[in-house]
C-alpha cells in the first residue's frame, strides 16, 4: 500500500501534458548539524546528480506545479518556496554537450525526445526544516538525498550555476528580509539563529549587531522558558511571530528603513 | 529610407520563428520632470493600452532577446534591463477574458492565434534616460509614448500588476542597492539624486540620512564643479564611479553592511 501511495504521488513524465519548453528546477535547501544542504537526485543510469525538476500541466499555475513538485520530493507541503530566477540561455549543458547529456542519462543521442528540447527553466528555491523531509526520487532517478552545499557534485546541466545564484539569492534577501522560518525548530535560542544566518551567509557576525539588527525586524517573541542545559547562564528561547513575519517578508524593509 | 531602417529593426511576429508559450514583457521606466514615467504602447485598433513584449527565437538567449526588444521600442542598447519575475499562470486575462481580448484587439474569438494561447512571460525592468528614447511602436501598435505610473490606465492581460512588482522590485532594491545611473545625467547634485530616490520610492527622506547611506556605497565621485545657477550656495556635483557601480550591482549589499 505504502508504494501504491508513493506511485500515486509522482507525476509521470509525459511531453504532451504539459506546457512545453517550460520547466521548473528547485533548489531546495535544509539546515543540519551547522550546515546547509541542498537535496539532489542521482539518476537511475549512471553516475550523475541533478535537481529536482518538475513541467507544468496545461491548465496549472506556474507557482502550484513548483509546490507540487517539491511535494512530490519532500512531502512537504506549505514551505516558504519562491522563483529565484529564470534561466534562459539557448544552450544549457555546461559539463557535457547534450549529445554526451543523452547518452549518459541512457537515451540514444539522436532521437528527438522532449525532454532535452530547449527549455527556459524557472528556478525555485526552497527553505525547509531537515527533519520533516522523506526524500523521494522520481521516475527517472534511484535515489535522492541531502548533500553539503560546499561539497555538491558536478551536475546535469546548469544545475551547479542554478545552486550558486539560490544561495547568493538567499544571502542577499537576508540583507532586507528576515529568514529562518521554515529551517529552525518552533523555539530556537538567539545564538542558535545567529548559528544558521553564520552558515548560510558563510562569514561569522558579531553578537550583538546581529542581536540588534535582527530584533529590529520586530518579528521574534521572546519566551519566559530558558533554555535548559549544561550551560552557565541558560539562553532565552524566541520563536517567531508568525503574522509579523510574513507581513514583513511580504513588504521587505525600506530603503529608509 | 528612414522607415526602411525602421522596419528592418522591428520583429515580425511569426509564431514558428519563435520559443512556443514563452514571452517577454518590458516594464521601461524613465525619469523627467519630477516624476516616474513607464513606456506603453497603444493597440493598432480600439482603445487598449499594453507594455512592450518580445518573443525569442529558438538560438537566442533569453536576455539578448529582451535586449533587442528593448532596442526595438527605445532605440537604446546597453541599459539597465534585468528580469524581476517570472508570470506563470494558467489564465492571464484580467480586465477582459480571453475573447473578449482576442476581440478587442482584432481577432475573430474563436480561431487559435498562436499569439493567445498561454504564455509564461518573463518580467523584465529597464531604467532609462529619458531623453534618450526614441519611443517606437511595433507591428500591432499605432503609438509608443511615456506615461506617469500614477496614471497608468487599465491594461491589456496582467500588464498592471506587472508594472505594481516591478516597481515594488525596483523600491526594494535600493534598500541593498543603488540605482540611478540610467535615470540621471552624468552630472548630478545630491538634491538631484534625493529627489529620484523619493520619486521612486513615493514618500519623503531625511536630507541627512539619505546622504550618509548613498555616500556609504562608496560609488560616488565628488567633483570640484559646483552647479552653477541662482542658488545661493552653489550645490557640489557628483557622478558616478561606474566601476564600482557595477561591482556593488553584483555583490549587494551584506546583512553586515
Amino acid at each position: 500500500m505504502e508504494s501504491r501511495k508513493e506511485a500515486d504521488l509522482l507525476t509521470k513524465w509525459d511531453g504532451s501534458a504539459f506546457v512545453p519548453h517550460v520547466s521548473i528546477d528547485l533548489v531546495i535547501f535544509g539546515f543540519h548539524d551547522g550546515q546547509l544542504k541542498v537535496l539532489l537526485l542521482h539518476w537511475r543510469t549512471g553516475t550523475d546528480w541533478l535537481l529536482p525538476s518538475g513541467f507544468i500541466h496545461h491548465d496549472e499555475n506556474m507557482d502550484d506545479a513548483a509546490h507540487r513538485s517539491l511535494q512530490e520530493r519532500t512531502g512537504l507541503q506549505a514551505v516558504f518556496l519562491q522563483q529565484f530566477h529564470t534561466f534562459g540561455e539557448a544552450v544549457r549543458f555546461k559539463h557535457f554537450t547534450k549529445q554526451e547529456t543523452m547518452i549518459r542519462l541512457g537515451f540514444p543521442g539522436d532521437i528527438d525526445e522532449p525532454l532535452f528540447r530547449r527549455h527556459v527553466s524557472i528556478g525555485y528555491y526552497a527553505l525547509v526544516e531537515f527533519s520533516e523531509v522523506v526524500p523521494t526520487p522520481d521516475q527517472f532517478t534511484d535515489e535522492c538525498r541531502w548533500w553539503d552545499v560546499d561539497e555538491v557534485p558536478p551536475l546535469l546541466f546548469d544545475h551547479n550555476d542554478m545552486i550558486k545564484l539560490a544561495l547568493k539569492t538567499l544571502r542577499r534577501q537576508l540583507s532586507y528580509q528576515p529568514i529562518g522560518y521554515n529551517l529552525l525548530p518552533e523555539k530556537f535560542t538567539m545564538p542558535e539563529l545567529q548559528r544558521l544566518y553564520e552558515t548560510i551567509l558563510g562569514q561569522p557576525l558579531d553578537r550583538r549587531n546581529f542581536q540588534k539588527r535582527v530584533l529590529g525586524y520586530d518579528i521574534l517573541e521572546r519566551l519566559e522558558e530558558r533554555k535548559t542545559g549544561g550551560a552557565h547562564k541558560a539562553p532565552y528561547l524566541y520563536r517567531f511571530d508568525k503574522a509579523r513575519y510574513e507581513k514583513v517578508l511580504e513588504d521587505g524593509m525600506s530603503f529608509v528603513g
